[in-house]
């Protein structure tokens, strides 16, 4: 009856070092280019937006990076985080397998993002930064990282999605608490939103956007640097202490993950459950399916194209070799804002090219349902981007229960839903529906991009 | 540098018995008294309402009581909950005191609420309990027993408040998520409710009136019960877990507190956290000062009386004797809604009686201000509630600091503030405002209560 339900590391078993997954990729990952010049970026031209040591790890290829002291320290704050045996969920599917999941959702922000705000906060202030922007869709990385710089004297300015701005007060006032400047994107402080906002007065705002705006006031501003909370290298890298506690917290429970799952918007939690298991199957043999859970309406993994993309909508990112469905694709207003993002960054996208990594999209009700069952079985509401990782770790768990295998499948639960019960409500008011791309959708909004490359 | 930030316990570590705190008082609480014969309550005259274990318990005086098996499964679910060092918060008041809190804000509905809700929906279930009926108030209450009914397949409804019912619309939906039926009070759907709707059509409904309405729908149907989330002696009793595990985790640090705090609505969480450390100054020789942290709009403590007072408004409930404003007293609409109530159990109300306990009051801005210095250095957005007991922590730690002294401070983080930051823009946009109770409208309330008894 009372089985161990989580698994605890102590503080003193936390990762001391990031897992670079780029030394043991068959394949590095392509070099993003120059958005004018098309040759690659140079660090010097990553200068005015970054500080040195994040540009450092964007590029390095060494296997383990060292994290900080004064990072491992501000980590405690909420790390390790518990390892979950889904013990009911499993009940309730009446599965074979083994579920686990890692609970990302206890960090100050409600997800998984603090593990990287922390460190870019940290070495922006070791470098002597005293602005920062950033965009957020949600509110998610905005919020993580208004508390970090915050803790390090950082004034910050957050471009949200003007859609989300307005739909998600909870999380304007989240960043507001924690002292940091939130504007509603597009906006009339950069030229960029204005352009924007001279053709259309009532956009919405999109991701894309509101990185550019960020990234113009960064760049036109000396004292001012930017930040990113997904698809850069040196984010997904600073996310893997994720796998790094999980793998620790299996070995104590007895078990290696056959399946492990991510959703899918950036890829910024995706690869920090999965990278260092990935490992395990680069260096010492395992095969371990590493799936990314992607919304069926944003589905640049299972139906995007290899190729060079900006970042951004206006352009001003340079151009990263990625799974995407075009810069301007505006996919549908579904619910999980952190996964409406039109491109995967370039190591994921090299590892799917190479076919070490898998994708699934699912569909919006699909998610819910998901959502609710779990929510029902292991008390916590989920996050609408998680509940994608929750329905194909369903998915997979009663596939093992038609084959009568015994699976272990390990998920990550990327955030709590605490702030988004407006979604859940619209679910069971029957409001909600599935919205399918169509593949001439796709084409056109790819097509595009031959004009630009 | 990197100091232990948390202290984690194992599963297997966790309490297995509550603490029965009636066993240790010297002086035991007086007896409930029926509202209409004004006799001690028998156990029958309890049956229709609760089940009959949860009725031993509430007059049981053995001083541990054992946590079912399955009970202590379901804890498990979020379970031991982590005791934290809240360096950054020292730092930043530049105390010579060690501050320490447990955050029950883990738990699934995000407060200490889930360590009654699930043992009592269990003995409910047991006893064959097809249908329950509770109130809420902000609504934390309610979430908590809406997950643990849906486990055990019991039937739930929750009369909420009716301006938390609008004005908190996430907890309803927290709730409906849950699988609950919310209801806002007053309602059509009983007698007190009609009455009330009949006097006053507008009414906003109070903690009272939804205790009226609920007891009378549990009163009469006899496949239904009732369900309270504090004051009761049962209710404190299974939070005690909280200070238990709090004692071994400090145990592990190689502390013991000189000043124990909880927020004070009810008890409930208060008594958790306090009365296994009370047992050390009973048993012991301990000297730990016990501090109840109470709103200054709802000073029952602090300015109430000591008497035999009703739960709710209509006069359904027992006869409790209680610190107490008047169960007629309707308080300012501070944002810490579960603090909202006109009363203190019998067992805090007697230990508070003997002077065994202290209580303080603090005004809302104070508590904000607190609130807000928390989430800034700890990360943690502290639910309005709990930011009292963070109030008083910093009032402790500051005295220590101008004596010089070290003192250990231990307090209660019962909940988180997510579902609550409309509280924190209105504390920023400053259009909260102190409201100050005067002797009058107290000693008015309670002159109330001389025609009754």
């Amino acid at each position: 009856m009372s089985k161990e339900k989580k698994i605890y590391l102590s503080e003193k078993d936390m990762p001391t070092q990031w897992y670079n997954i780029v030394a043991d990729m068959p394949n590095k990952p392509l070099p993003p280019l120059h958005p004018v010049t098309k040759q690659p970026v140079t660090a010097d031209a990553l200068a005015p937006l970054f500080p040195m040591e994040l540009i450092k790890q964007e590029v390095s290829s060494d296997r383990w990076i060292d994290i900080p002291e004064e990072v491992q320290d501000l980590y405690k704050i909420w790390r390790p985080t518990p390892l979950h045996r889904a013990y009911n969920l499993e009940k309730a599917l009446g599965t074979t397998a083994k579920i686990y999941y890692k609970n990302e959702s206890v960090s100050y922000a409600g997800s998984h993002k603090p593990n990287t705000a922390i460190p870019q906060a940290y070495y922006n202030y070791k470098e002597g930064t005293k602005h920062i922007t950033t965009e957020t869709g949600a509110g998610q990385w905005g919020s993580a990282l208004s508390y970090a710089c915050n803790h390090f004297g950082i004034d910050l300015k957050v471009f949200m999605v003007k859609v989300s701005y307005f739909q998600k007060p909870y999380r304007k006032m989240l960043m507001n608490t924690w002292g940091a400047d939130v504007i509603a994107s597009p906006s009339h402080l950069t030229e960029a939103g204005r352009k924007i906002l001279a053709e259309h007065p009532d956009s919405p705002g999109s991701l894309g956007m509101a990185i550019s705006e960020a990234v113009e006031m960064a760049m036109k501003d000396d004292n001012t640097k930017y930040a990113l909370g997904s698809v850069l290298n040196h984010v997904l890298l600073h996310q893997t202490v994720i796998g790094l506690e999980s793998l620790k917290q299996l070995e104590i429970a007895g078990d290696y993950p056959d399946i492990v799952i991510g959703c899918f918007g950036g890829g910024s939690n995706f690869a920090g459950i999965s990278f260092p298991f990935l490992k395990g199957n680069f260096t010492e043999g395992k095969q371990t399916r590493v799936i990314a859970a992607e919304p069926a309406s944003c589905p640049k993994l299972t139906r995007g194209q290899f190729q060079y993309d900006f970042g951004d909508t206006e352009g001003f990112t340079p151009l990263l070799p990625m799974y995407t469905l075009g810069h301007n694709f505006v996919p549908d207003n579904i619910h999980a804002g952190g996964l409406r993002y039109h491109g995967a960054g370039s190591i994921v996208s090299q590892l799917l090219k190479d076919n070490l990594i898998e994708a699934q999209s699912v569909k919006q009700l699909e998610t819910f349902e998901a959502g609710v069952l779990f929510a029902r079985t292991e008390g916590i509401i989920p996050a609408p981007e998680s509940t994608h990782a929750i329905a194909v770790a369903i998915r997979e768990a009663l596939k093992a229960k038609e084959e009568g295998s015994s699976k272990n499948i390990l998920f990550n639960l990327s955030g709590h839903g605490f702030i988004d019960m407006a979604a859940y409500d619209q679910y069971f008011s029957g409001n909600l529906q599935d919205h399918e791309v169509t593949d001439a959708e796709i084409k056109e909004s790819l097509s595009q991009l031959d004009k630009i490359l």
